[in-house]
């Protein structure tokens, strides 16, 4: 199912929605230009960094992406990058335009109970999965890595580096198990929302949590 | 995501393959066809009801079509249709080039003793997914439902009605139980083989069935 044509539009597009969507936001950041020659009469340069970001990230994967490489790609100071963006994920996250930042959310969630993080994390992704522009934005990146094999890349890395292996990390916990949890978690969302398996689809996430929760406590308790 | 012309040409693309790979089997089938004025030339009888047979199942749905609107679409007698394929199941699973037709697995995997449901239907799937040749049938049908809108109800009906609905009823588990152990099934054969996460991608199948057979048991189990 993969082709070099579509998965090009595909991220193309995703491009265009992230600079459209940011364009004035960023003008401020003008000053911070370095390179000698650019074309003139563009002003967001948060924009163009984020242009810049998702072609490293696409070309180099999450793992080997630097702050520097797509700094030096927009042409303008890492420092700059740093100022917009603070991380290389959080550059992910706003150049894919996920709804949530895992280093902002990861340690709230790992911080509770540990005999109830089970139900805590299956509580965190259908409520954010709940609303309909995150969820967007979720299954946009999870479709992209089914059937686009240059996304596939980046994405896995950056699941399992900056999701799975923190989380893992923090509670201990083997990344197998931690492929397992998430897995039912991704497929929960898929049926949910894309399959609209009823009564998956319609039931409420208090008895989702029920359900769900001690198959990841399973995993993931002590 | 989702766009007319492409999924077209998905779906063209496979009743092609479907079409070249069974050219030959169904020449025998050539004096049940019935419609006068039919184009001349064409000697693949089982091949023409498929591309029927998908044409339907994508109008109607898996729910709505039947053997004898598949038969009228192809020109042919419905008797011929089920003289080939059996049942509408048996001709939705040829249509959509599925490895294993489930009316005649299901029955296999449920006789079995109760109290090891679930680790035989991880076994059975990790090993029908292990077969490249099939897992691309599989994961071609689910690609197909996450990035076509106009694939998804037939394919979400086609597992609802023919798959967990008929496991369900010989277990007695309800729907939304049935739903959440497909769902941890499907994530993790999308993270297996799509995503290859590491270690999941390469752990041996036991090691699979121990760690998430008792899950499966959780929701399956009396």
């Amino acid at each position: 199912m993969t082709d070099g044509a579509t998965g090009g539009g595909a991220v193309e597009s995703r491009a265009g929605d992230a600079a459209g969507g940011l364009t004035g936001r960023g003008a401020n950041g003008t000053s911070g230009r370095r390179r000698p020659g650019r074309r003139p009469g563009t002003a967001d340069t948060r924009g163009e960094i984020l242009t810049a970001a998702r072609k490293v990230f696409a070309e180099k994967g999450f793992d080997k992406a630097t702050i520097r490489g797509i700094a030096r790609e927009a042409g303008v100071d890492p420092a700059l990058v740093h100022h917009y963006f603070d991380t290389k994920e959080g550059t992910f996250v706003a150049a894919m335009q996920l709804p949530v930042d895992p280093s902002v959310v990861i340690p709230m969630i790992i911080s509770g109970p540990r005999e109830e993080i089970g139900e805590r994390i299956v509580r965190f992704i259908l409520t954010m999965t709940a609303d309909p522009k995150a969820r967007e934005q979720v299954l946009g990146v999870l479709r992209t890595a089914m059937v686009h094999d240059q996304a596939v890349a980046m994405i896995r890395e950056f699941f399992t580096t900056a999701v799975l292996g923190r989380v893992g990390e923090a509670l201990g916990v083997p990344p197998l198990r931690m492929q397992a949890a998430f897995s039912q978690m991704f497929g929960v969302v898929v049926m949910r929302y894309i399959l609209e398996l009823e009564p998956l689809a319609s039931v409420e996430t208090e008895e989702l949590v029920d359900l769900l929760g001690p198959t990841l406590q399973r995993y993931l308790g002590e």
